[in-house]
């Protein structure tokens, strides 16, 4: 699917929200309520559970899609690698995303099979 | 998101394509190429990597959808569980099926954020 957003950056440019955070900053917590996920603007994000960083998000690419689409609670820390950008997206402009362009809704869903793929290779 | 789709059983109903796998015969194998995922029409398929079984997906449910969103290869096997009945859906239905309906996208997207979830209690 060549079409396939893999680069979210595109929607940071007409939002008007913008958070700032600084390396170690935390933006979410494990087990913590949730009703949007996160482009990564500039910077980057570990995705940690305890010690263990999953996955860095670098600028362009995005986090904390899965408590969106299933409404249950954050299941990793979000914390700042460095000095970070990041834009909320709301579950009603997420909703809208999905349904006005598909292939941002198979871009998602390309991320989350990637981060399968990994978690599969890091099983014991 | 009240109207997110759980069951995909009511995919299976338009289709015409069924087949059919009695207990332990293999619909795909790990590190096979693929272009389509799977509904389960009746029955169920066990999802395994080695001798380890990851999920075991029921009537209603879907599997094979990582390979159709990423374009890599099968990441497990996919074995009938009992006798089973499968039907596929290609890459282009899933396109229209996604463009058509969001909920169909986001019951997708549930669907692998359960996964990730599951895989993320199961780590060392």
């Amino acid at each position: 699917m060549s079409q396939v957003v893999t680069d979210f950056g595109l929607l940071t440019r007409a939002s008007a929200e913008t958070k700032m955070f600084h390396a170690g900053d935390v933006i979410f917590r494990e087990g913590e309520d949730a009703a949007q996920m996160y482009v990564v603007k500039s910077g980057a994000v570990d995705i940690r559970r305890g010690n263990r960083t999953l996955e860095t998000v670098e600028s362009g690419g995005i986090f904390g899609e899965m408590a969106l689409v299933d409404g249950a609670k954050r299941s990793a820390d979000a914390i700042a690698h460095d000095d970070a950008e990041v834009v909320p997206v709301t579950e009603k402009q997420f909703l809208f995303l999905v349904s006005q362009t598909p292939y941002f809704a198979i871009g998602v869903m390309g991320v989350m099979a990637r981060r399968l793929r990994t978690m599969n290779t890091l099983e014991p």
